[in-house]
Order: C-alpha cells, then structure tokens, then sequence
C-alpha cells in the first residue's frame, strides 16, 4: 500500500493544531500531540495519528470533554484515585502517573488508578515517564470488550495491556507493553486489509470455535487471551487481562467488563454503566526505596547483556530484550521520517478541512 | 497410579515434625507445614509434602538454614528489602508478606523485594494473606532456570509464578497464581510418567526446534514462555517472566537469570553468583487507600458473577473465574482427605526412617 512520510515535527504541529480546534488548550494539545506521536515513532502505527479522528468524533458525539477538571477524588500517601472529567486519556493519563512519581519521591512508591477518562494512547509513554526519574514505571488500561475469556464465546474484556518499564545503566532501558492477548488488533487488522489468514490461536467465531478467518472478529467473533486456547494456557492471558481491568476500573470507580465504552464514536453506549468512562491503573516504584540506583543498573546491566548474548536458535538473528524493536523503529523515523498509508492521510486531510486547517 | 489419603491433620503434624528435627523453631516448623499443605489442599500437588524431602536435602547439603535471622536491610514508608538469611522460602515470605501488609496498613500500599530466599511454596498462600486485611494480595518468585526466551536455545528463566489475589463480597477471593510459561513443569512430570505426548508450544530441544517429546526437558531442551511461540505472542510470556525476576531479585540483591540456585540438591551451584539465594516480590494494596471497601466489593461480587455467568462454548460446562478450581479442590480434601501417590508416601517413610520419625 502507497505511503507518503512526514517528519515528526510537522505531524506534531499538525495534530496540536486539530486538538486546539477542538478546545484544547495549548498545553493540553500539545501534551496530546506527544503521546500520540510516540506511537508513530516506536512503530505502534494502530494508536499514532491514525487514531486522531476517532478522538475528534467522541469529541463531537460530546464523549470527550477537551476542556476537563483533572482532580484527585480519594489517597493516601502512596495511592490516589483520580478523576479524569471524561478528558482526553491523552492528557489524564500523564496526570496520573505524575502523581504516582510524586508520590514514590515522598514514601518511596506512588499507585494511581483514574476513573472517567477515554483512549491513552500507548502505555508505554507514561510508564518510561518514571524513567528519568530512576523508577520503575507501570501502566495498565481497559479497553472496550473485544476478547472472550477461556470457555465463553462473550466479549467480555478489552485487549487490556500490561506494561512495566526498567532503568538500567549503559544499557537502554528494559521497556515491556504487551497486550493480555495473543495478537493485538492492529494485527489483525493488517490481515482484514491484505486478506491474509490468521494463526490458530488468534481468534474463535462467535460459536467459540477456533478460526484462521481475520473476518470473524466483525462477525460477532472474539480476540483470544495470550496462550490461544486452555491447553496453551488461556486461562492465564484471561486472568491477566481481568487483572487489568480490575486495577484499571473496578479499583477507581470506572466502568469494567463488558461495560467499557467503545472508542468508535459510531457504536452505541452500553446499556448499562457501573462506573465512569474508562479506567487506567499507573504504578511507580523508585529503585534506591529498594537498593541504591547505581548498584542496581549495574545488575540490570549484567540482566541485560546476559539476555542479548545468549544463544540464538539456528535461523534467529538474536535473542531480543522488551523494547528493543520499538527503540530502533523510533531511531529510523527521527531520522527519515514518518510513513503514513494512503487512508491515513486521506483521513487526515478530510478531518483538516472539517476544521478549517490545512494538511501539510 | 496407586494413592493413599490422609488427613491435613495428619500430614500437618508430620510434616511440623521432620521440620523441627532438621532445627527448626516449633514457631517456624508450623509455619512451613501449613504452606506446605496449603499447596496438597489446593491441588498444586508439586508443590505439596511431596517436596518435603527436597527441602530437607537442601538443608543436609547446607544451602538452607533452619535458624535463620530474617530482618529488613532496606526500606522507606511503602517499601522494604528482606534478608531471608538463606531459610526457609515457607518462612521467609510470610515473614515478608507480613511487613508489605504493615506498611499498607500505615501508607495505603506496601511492597518487599526479598534476598537470600529459597522455594516458598506456592505464591498464593502469602499473597492470600492479605484478604483478611481487605488488601490486595501480590506474590512473585525466581526459580531455577528450565525456560527458554523466544530465540534463544539457553535456559535462562525459572517458571516465575505471579499471583495476584482481589478480595471480593459475598463471592470468594478472586485468586489468580499463574507460571508464566505455556504449561508448568508439574504437568510435564505427569506426561513423563504416563508416557504421553506433550501439546506443541509447550516445550522445545536443545536446538530449539519444537517437540512433543516430555523427556526433551531432561535431555537438554527448555520449557517454553507463555504464548509458546513468536506468532502466539511468546515474547510477552518471556516479558513476563523476566519482570517477575527482575523485581524478585535485580531489585533485592537476589540471583536472576541462569544463575538462581537450583532446587533439586544433587544439582551443582551455578559458577557465578551475582547476588544472594533466590529471591521473591510481595506486595499489598490496601482496597480502602482507593475506595471504600464495602463499595469495591459490591462491584467486585458484580464483576465475578457477570464473568461466571457469560454464556459458555458448546461442550464447556461454564466460564470460570480465577481460584475457582483451587477452592473446590480444597472443599473437597479438607472434608475426604489428601490423596498422595505411592512413590510420595515412599519418600515420607524413608524420610522419616532417616530422622527418627514414624510415619503416619
């Protein structure tokens, strides 16, 4: 498919300019444009620009609130729940994890579930915020219900991610974001555009039967658990993903389970709402409240190297650490650029001259 | 196979009892046997009595000592380093668990990374300590290394457990304690045994090829991450279980990767020792530090019996929640008793001739 590539720079003034069209204030579009730029850089094209006119079509069904009061609604010294204000996830979730790293800096670790807020972009934005800061970063979030658990043909859960982010030393930080199923949609979704066949494992129609058809997700079908089925250990991708959305929702007050509002502005709201909007969990942990700073770099270091080192099976480059393929990816398009499909920019041109701005 | 029951009763008092033999405090002795048997009531029968006399070789070799002086080395408010003085996992990570619930109890959270470990049973039991404290209950631990990353041909993480346990309302605990590799080595021992055929993705050769073959672990192949393979998501199983070895012991001063001490006693010690025994990560989240807890569990008991009651696939009796096969096990043996295999009950006699003992 024809791409077309842009530098950052331009595609971040781009997108600032739509935030602020749709009332966000300066800081908080270009706070916005960061998050989502990042994507694009690490290679996670799904949640990058491509994703910038979802934003403007909750904003105008009036699901997003671009001029929100981000508070604190409950805490202790090591813990808070804040209240997103059905604002963008784009700016909530960088409020969030700042108090958790504000917290860690006074009793050593900070946990921070929101309620009532909307699509965060990547996890691991927020999470490697703690790295300057030698913490450890966490962030979780739910997502609108697309995978079944092990034995249901419900969808009852989103493709909820997990990410953990670690300093170290000389080496690059360790940076995991995974999504608590076997394959995340964006994958899938190539596969729609291609017509190729999914691995068994990725997905079951809407009997429960496991499929290769990339369609049958939008016919009633379901994204699998990481592990594919009970003999590969589904049930442990299930109960991964639950925990996401337990910490993420049921913890802050947000909705949960099958109850997650849906990103396409298009769909219909549950019919039922347990919470606010949507829910995100955000944990920091400051390395020296367990062993000075220097001592464990130089551990993570050896970690590391020992990992990156080790035999490869015959055919394999390397053996990869978290975070490896995306820092690379981010390395190439500083430098070259950014790749955007055909449909994305066509998208994002309809989407400026909606707003009276111009595409590059 | 032929199996023989006993009561907790029974096994309880033995197992206290080989305990104090081997100079254990009656303290530290009770302690140990109710972990222990808190493994055969729940039907992780690996990790039950049946290890008993791996515990007591450890000790005869003198890499476990049964009067250890367990203290805290590093802390802040919500954070806590233990020296576990090289006892008894079963000793050492209550005794840790129980400073993550203080601190919770003073901060709203409490987390402690554990040096100078070894095996603690199953996670579950410590991290369940924390529902009677309306907490949330968190256990990970290292082990030796019998897995693979994706790639690589070396055997360079354990099977790293993470549990994670969520008090609930009138519905029981929701208790999730999971290997982060495909299938855990319990279920590889039984097709040994048996002479069955493994599933592919649970298991690789030396060279790194997939195999069938249960005996491929012995003959120097690896247990595989969670996902099995790269297309079903490996490398996030592989995440997973190098978190969980990270905050167990890069974070404590523990041994991680290939070089954490093996269990089986016979097995040398690695060459090098980059930290402190095994180690182990716990941690506690108070429910009332994020929302009331009367609250929280009306919606955790909403959120359980939606999951249970989502319509099931053809053929499958019903969508379990986390814990639930565990529990009914435990209802099960603690009223019919503790079945133990032939070749279980030969080691408890010769164990007991060895120390002066009577069987039951």
């Amino acid at each position: 498919m024809s791409e077309q590539k842009y530098s950052y720079q331009q595609l971040f003034g781009f997108t600032k300019a739509i935030l602020q069209k749709i009332g966000c204030s300066e800081d908080h579009a270009a706070t916005s444009a960061k998050v989502l730029l990042s994507a694009d850089l690490r290679g996670i094209d799904s949640h990058g620009v491509a994703r910038l006119s979802g934003y403007v079509r909750l904003w105008e069904v009036k699901r997003i609130n671009t001029n929100p009061s981000l508070k604190i609604v409950h805490g202790t010294p090591s813990t808070a729940v804040v209240d997103g204000d059905s604002g963008l996830g784009l700016v909530v979730a960088p409020y969030a994890m700042q108090i958790a790293i504000d917290k860690a800096n006074n009793v050593g670790t900070g946990w921070v579930s929101v309620q009532n807020s909307n699509h965060f972009g990547i996890a691991a934005y927020h999470a490697m915020m703690a790295l300057q800061h030698d913490m450890i970063g966490i962030a979780f979030t739910n997502a609108s219900p697309l995978v079944s658990p092990t034995f249901s043909v419900e969808r009852l859960l989103g493709t909820n991610p997990i990410c953990v982010v670690i300093p170290a030393g000389e080496e690059p930080p360790f940076v995991a974001d995974l999504a608590t199923t076997t394959a995340a949609n964006g994958k899938l979704e190539i596969l729609q555009r291609k017509g190729g066949v999914a691995p068994l494992g990725w997905i079951q129609t809407k009997e429960g039967k496991a499929s290769t058809d990339p369609h049958e997700l939008k016919a009633g079908g379901a994204l699998l658990p990481l592990g594919g089925d009970r003999e590969h250990g589904s049930h442990k991708g299930y109960a991964l993903g639950a925990i996401v959305d337990i910490f993420s929702a049921v913890l802050s007050g947000a909705n949960y389970g099958p109850w997650v509002p849906p990103f396409p502005a298009y769909v219909p709201m549950p019919d039922e709402q347990p919470g606010k909007g949507i829910g995100h969990f955000f944990g920091a942990m400051r390395i020296d409240a367990f062993r000075p700073a220097d001592e464990f770099k130089r551990h993570m270091d050896k970690w590391i190297r020992r990992f990156r080192s080790a035999k490869a099976v015959k055919g394999e480059d390397k053996v990869l650490i978290p975070g490896d393929p995306e820092r690379e990816m981010e390395e190439e398009r500083v430098k070259n650029g950014i790749p955007l499909l055909k449909p994305v920019v066509e998208d994002l041109k309809f989407l400026a001259e909606k707003l009276n701005l111009e595409f590059l």
